[in-house]
């Protein structure tokens, strides 16, 4: 087995968002009819979105959705309250139009497609299906490496192919125990002990978190001497989806195109993202909050400050969908409303 | 002097949102293709619309938005950060467009218009305006009542009559001085110190904060002996434009119509209305947690979940503007994503 050794583009230092654009929207912002301030997280969107875009009034039109989906080794000890078939089943449905994610891409009119690392079941072509086949799953984290270095390859290669010119990159994620290969992540990567990081995923009973909890601590302690780096930590306990998920928010912001992380699977993606490159970390704007029990935790870690909180708890890059929602309207209010002068209103005293 | 006497509608009992719909809609739920639960809040959102709409399906299409405004005679007292002419300058501005609320209201497609319950600063005739002056300006409530029995009973009427058909009302408002009206209304009907509830509006320094912390306590012992039911506490202490609100809430649920209570101006509103009219309580949701200090306490003291928690504080209507683009998404989620069944993917172990 060897060490994982990531693609060159990783390493490639990523321009920081424009401050003097930043500067000239907060200028704005202070001119628009409204006390100082008193459009709170909205004013500081648009602030963000003015240096992602270099410009004092940005826009966002251009939404690009890309779900990752892969089976993962772990499943096979149960940790999921779901079977692995429905890996598969979820990415035609994805396709289909009839998942959370593909109705919020409607509505968003988002350039959406599905993309299949490799899974248990079959999948059958689709227009909005991109077959970026591995392996049929990750190997079990609890007694080998998630991935080969290749594999762990092949998978950061995938997702950085998805990223592109647009205004938004928003990446969901699909595979079933998933949320087991987040939380020995997150341990890994922030020394956390697993009762802290650890969760319900998508609902199971408490016996089985016992269970899942306790199988991150085995796996921990069994690669314990390699996950001295977030590549290793990666290739030894992620996912294929994951690791696209880091290949896409970086080569997204290489392009110059911001990332809104979703939950708790997406925030574990960006928290490797972020480790392996930190010029990546003011490209990444954080979704929402979601219900999953660690996540918190892991927001906090990254000093991450969350627009939503509505006690989401699906992935699929559902609850960042949702949020892009809440920027248009940030961004509308930014370029649209009348200043002081134009409107003839007095300023505070 | 007279003791208020409210208009007749407001002792009509509202009749229930449909508990067979809701239950309809929550089995609906279940059978979409995603982790029971998993869509928090989203799911009690469109449970909750269906039992408005007495289907399982509800649909939000015409949102009616009416912005009330009116001055304040509290405000000679300089408890705010603004001017008074700011309030005609606004409503001008309300129906140009320019201001936040006026823009969320366009993105929403919505029915918006600005009322005028009677401004010191002269307001334009403007096909969005309704003009419905009551008086230039409430009294100053920290020496006299703040109004008549049949102002408080005109203005009540006013926001009553902008009450119509629609899928949601949204009331938003503006008036100099009116945090400090609606912290004076919230500490009578909840008992509460006044430390506890008055907090700093537009945006005004300590050495403010304190003065109007006073004069809210100078008020509640002058009217002490009156305070002794909500249409008192609205008469002694409210405003025009907050009488506005509560006609409208109750109008508006008697015609079978939800509201999104905007934040802490609007949620006193709500409170008086609610100790009105407690029939109305189940047809009022709570769109955000305000950055002003009281909202919290004032948001606990009705049970309400607020959608939203963006450190706004506007008003305007303007907060419960943008949670209703998450209503939409959540009724989107509802009616238009694949049940297991159609999917065919498999439920939960």
């Amino acid at each position: 087995m060897t060490t994982a050794t990531i693609p060159d583009w990783v390493n490639h230092v990523i321009t920081a968002p424009s401050a003097s654009a930043e500067a000239e929207a907060r200028a704005h912002q202070t001119q628009l009819t409204k006390p100082a301030g008193s459009l709170g997280r909205l004013e500081s969107l648009a602030v963000a979105f003015a240096g992602f875009q270099g410009c004092v009034k940005p826009t966002l039109e251009r939404i690009v959705i890309r779900v990752f989906a892969a089976d993962h080794g772990i499943a096979a000890q149960g940790t999921s309250a779901y079977p692995q078939e429905v890996t598969a089943q979820m990415l035609a449905n994805f396709c289909h139009g009839g998942a959370a994610v593909s109705v919020l891409a409607g509505l968003l009119d988002a350039d959406f497609r599905a993309v299949n690392l490799g899974c248990v079941g079959k999948v059958a072509p689709h227009k909005n299906l991109i077959d970026n086949t591995i392996a049929s799953a990750t190997a079990d984290f609890s007694s080998a490496p998630a991935m080969t270095a290749e594999r762990l390859s092949a998978a950061l290669n995938a997702g950085f192919a998805q990223a592109q010119q647009g205004d938004l990159f928003i990446g969901g994620e699909m595979g079933i125990g998933n949320t087991t290969s987040a939380a020995a992540l997150l341990a890994a990567l922030f020394h956390l002990a697993p009762e802290a990081i650890t969760g319900k995923g998508t609902g199971i009973d408490e016996a089985t978190l016992a269970r899942k909890t306790q199988l991150i601590g085995k796996a921990l302690k069994l690669h314990r001497d390699q996950l001295t780096n977030p590549a290793a930590i990666l290739q030894r306990l992620g996912g294929f989806e994951i690791a696209a998920l880091v290949g896409a928010y970086i080569g997204s912001a290489q392009q110059g195109v911001p990332v809104l992380v979703d939950g708790f699977i997406s925030t574990a993606a960006a928290a490797i993202a972020v480790a392996l490159q930190p010029t990546l970390a003011p490209w990444l704007l954080y979704a929402h909050l979601s219900n999953e029990s660690g996540h918190k935790l892991a927001l906090n870690k990254l000093n991450a400050q969350p627009i939503l909180a509505l006690d989401m708890r699906l992935g699929e890059g559902s609850g960042a969908a949702l949020a892009a929602g809440v920027v248009r309207q940030a961004l509308a209010l930014h370029n649209t409303m009348a200043t002081f002068a134009d409107a003839g209103v007095s300023h505070a005293d």
